[in-house]
């Protein structure tokens, strides 16, 4: 049974090995350079223990830990929506549950049933571990967008509105964060950065 | 106080995405790209969360992650040391310790030595958390290389005993997984990926 279990497991992280691929709009830290899925979700997962002492609820960071590791393991399959996409929505998608059921069920059942329940309870945002993790999904591409003059804000020509209204989910998981994050934001429309 | 601990942790923030610029020797599965360490460290993360079942002795998965998640982080400073090196033994060297103190060292105080005493827990590999942590770090990259027929042992020349004696730390975390890697690489020689 332990050894059935390990093979499954072992098919699963060689599949995974493709979120390596999966390219982000969002560019690295001063840089040219894109970010891929992999590199976002360590990050998102540095983030999560350096920052949660900041959630406004308690929360249980192993749980944090588990939807950052693995949120955009769906993409694989379904690949990278950009949030500001104005063709597709990026929600909870048909297609982002059969990627799911496909990708965790190589696992063996008990654990596949438990990673999707995981990434849907991420997705549906209701738990205050699923803020937290949302704030930090959020977070990241904002600190990243000013290190690169607007990044994908400018490029995309994303308006002020938009970006505050998306990164507004970050208030859910910490009034600090936000705090910090809202001044990031105004501080972007002064510089020029952000347009109204 | 919370918001002077958010400004260093931001700092910590932006400089560890150097992490993403850091090449390894070992390559993607299946692939002639080269791993970063960021990519690395999210699939070290991943295999815990989804081997954490196999480990001979109790385990916090919560302290395993923050090691598998931050154990390379020195490297920004300090560089990757490929694990056959003949010059450089990969230990716990002094350059090492001086680049936890400054990176680690961004975070607020009492964060600064928790980090790097959990990054010492791991170099040191006595803990059980260490050890299964270890096996994690030895084992993601076996598996790549027999994807790559051969991979960093055909490229570099690496004696199967070698191999075989690093790889051996798999077994002072899990007997199961230990099994099954040893397997694979009695496997390679039979293949003729691996030279005895």
């Amino acid at each position: 049974m332990q050894t059935e279990n390990l093979l499954k497991q072992v098919a699963f992280i060689k599949e995974i090995d493709k979120l390596k691929y999966i390219q982000r709009k969002t560019k690295l830290f001063n840089s040219d350079r894109h970010e891929n899925d992999a590199e976002h979700s360590w990050h998102l997962a540095m983030m999560t223990i350096v920052l949660a002492e900041h959630s406004d609820k308690p929360i249980d960071v192993l749980k944090v830990l588990k939807m950052v590791l693995m949120h955009d393991i769906v993409e694989i399959d379904a690949g990278d929506t950009f949030i500001y996409d104005t063709q597709k929505n990026h929600t909870n998608t048909d297609e982002e549950l059969i990627a799911a059921k496909r990708i965790f069920g190589l696992l063996p059942k008990e654990q596949a049933e438990e990673f999707i329940a995981i990434w849907q309870e991420f997705e549906e945002g209701i738990t205050d571990e699923a803020k937290f993790a949302k704030s930090m999904d959020r977070f990241e591409p904002l600190l990243q967008n000013v290190s690169n003059n607007g990044g994908t804000w400018a490029e995309f020509n994303v308006p002020y509105q938009k970006v505050y209204d998306k990164k507004k989910a970050i208030k859910d998981g910490s009034a600090t964060i936000w705090e910090y994050a809202e001044d990031l934001i105004n501080k972007s429309v002064e510089k020029g950065i952000l347009k109204k």
